[in-house]
Order: structure tokens, then C-alpha cells, then sequence
């Protein structure tokens, strides 16, 4: 699922990309990052979330993702490489300019 | 977003719903009742999903799910009554029907 | 795209299917059938043809449609066989099921 | 549909836009403009649909589209302005990040 292989970043790697992204937040474990988007309705909910799968599907990066009527959570980690990788944060600014782009 | 009000179930009543659903699992407080469903790759867990979301938009009931590469889980409560109501079994054996067609 | 190999219905046979479906539209050829249904908003058609394609990969059967703003057309015909076939008016129930089910 | 008002452009402006855009044809009255995009299967063309809906949404600009088994054609035009306007050749540049960006 995930193609190539992405090698874990370091601690510092991670907190100087999270930096510039604080709205998503870090596991504790700092093995995936995740963020809550908020939405009128479970249409929009479900607009949202098939628009990151395409990202997922264009990027071979995907993300779990929870569905609830007006919130979906987007949750990323390179399960080939047991945690965080630069394909994490390639994906959440992709996802990221779904909202602002 | 569940209207129009619907009673919790009984026990006994949930006991003999489920009886006939044997592949969904009840939550330990009985509150809200789960399956996952398992598919090929990430289009295929999307286009369930979606599938789930027409029902509930037909239902205006609404299920939590979460959205994996190749799983998708599907919860559902009826959160106005605060566990599980006939409307939680209507929406399963839609869901079900998906499935079987 | 269509298996097994579904052969073409009779003139008497459509008419007779299509009598149960006045809602669906023939070709002027008999070779497709189509319904347009129209919805509240893009959200709404989009979640509709979604719920279509639900049925389209169970199926096996994939119908054209098109979407406009708050509009869905959906168009059966069995390419294989170069018209309509049995496969045709059982996707079609299953798709009146989508609204009236 | 389409807010704020958007003026219709020039032939000369729709000619210069157009000629970026290569892969896009213009009808024969310059009215509206489309692409046709090709995928693998239905899933894929679903998901694609379902990401120039995403756009469309967060434009408060919608495409009309046709879904076949491995195709989509997405056609843009500013209805209310009876015609191609700046908004269109913004969405189609959109759509285009979709699959190169």
C-alpha cells in the first residue's frame, strides 16, 4: 500500500514539519498524525471524505479515516514503516489544500 | 438527525434482533452495534462506504463508520435515544442487503 | 464488462418489462433505457450516482449517467448483447429500490 | 449555482485561456468547454467523478458530467452567463491538478 519505500523520519524532522501544520495533532506515540474536519452534513462529510481518497488513490498513501455525521477524521502513518514518513506530510497538505486550495 | 423519535429497545428485544444478525456485534454497554466489512483495496472500501451513506441519507439515520484500505466499519446508535432502537436494526438490514443484494 | 453473456430481449419482452417501469424512458432504437431523477443539490445527485455505482459493481452491469447540478440520468443497455437484456431491467429495480426501498 | 456573477469572455480571452488548456475542446459555439478522461474500471472513474464533485463544491461551480465504465467527461460553462467565464478556466484548472498535481 505504501510504494516506495519512505524511511521513518527523525523527532526533529517530524516537529519542524508539525510545526507548520498544528492544526493536525501527533499521536502520542508520534506514530500517526491525525485532524478532525468539520462539516454541515453527512453529505458534505462524505464529499469531504472521497475527496481525500482520491488523494490516497493518486499518492498510493491512504489514510484511515472516521466518518461521523458532520466530522471526518483523517489519520496518517506509513504502516510500512511502523510510523510517520515524509509521504505522511506530503499527504496532509494535499489534504489541507482540499479546504484552502 | 434521527427523527422521528424512536424507543430504546429492550434487551430481550435487542437479544432477538441480533439473534437474526449474528454478524454484527453488540458494543459491551449494548449501545451501539458494529460490523466490518472487508474488500479488495481502498475504491472498493470508498464505494461501500458510499453505498452506506445512501442509506443513511434515505434513512436520515446515520451511522459512525471508519474507512481503512481494505475494511470499513460500520456502527450504528441512535444517539437522541441514547442506544439502540428498531431504527439501528432497519438500517443494518439495508446495509445487509448491499452485501446480498 | 457484462458476464456471463446475457442474451437480447424480444420487442414483445421489453414492452412487457417496460410496462412495469413507465418511468424509464426506451431509445427510440429499443437498445437503452434511461430515467432521469432529479435532486436537491450537486451533493444530493453526487450521493445518488454514487449509490448507482454501488449497485453497477455488484452487478457487474455499469450503466452510463450523467450528472448536472441537480440531475442524474442513468442509461442501461447491455453492450455485449448490442441492446437490452434481462440484466438491464434488473438493474433497473434495483435502482427504483435506491429511492422508493 | 454560480456566485458571485462572473462576465462572459472575450473570443479573443477564451482563445488565449484555451490554448494553455490544450487537452480541452470547446464546443462549436464556445458556450462550454470538456474533457474526456479515461480510467481503468468503473471505481476508478467514480472516484474521479466524485473528486471534480469535491471541486465543484468548494467552487460553488459544478461541471456536468458523464460517467461511462472507463470514462468521464466533465463540461463546464457559467450558466447564468450564458457562456464560458473566468470561473470556468479556473475549475478546469482544478480539475487538471487532480490528476497531475
Amino acid at each position: 500500500m505504501n510504494t516506495p519505500a519512505s524511511p521513518l523520519l527523525s523527532p526533529d524532522r517530524i516537529a519542524s514539519e508539525h510545526a507548520t501544520l498544528p492544526q493536525w495533532a501527533l499521536s502520542s506515540d508520534e506514530k500517526s498524525i491525525s485532524r478532525s474536519f468539520s462539516f454541515k452534513n453527512y453529505y458534505h462529510t462524505m464529499a469531504f471524505a472521497n475527496a481525500v481518497a482520491w488523494i490516497a488513490h493518486q499518492q498510493d498513501h491512504h489514510p484511515d479515516m472516521t466518518v461521523s455525521y458532520n466530522k471526518c477524521t483523517v489519520t496518517y502513518s506509513t504502516h510500512s514503516a511502523g510510523g510517520i514518513t515524509a509521504k505522511d506530510f506530503t499527504a496532509i497538505k494535499a489534504v489541507e489544500n482540499l479546504i484552502t486550495g
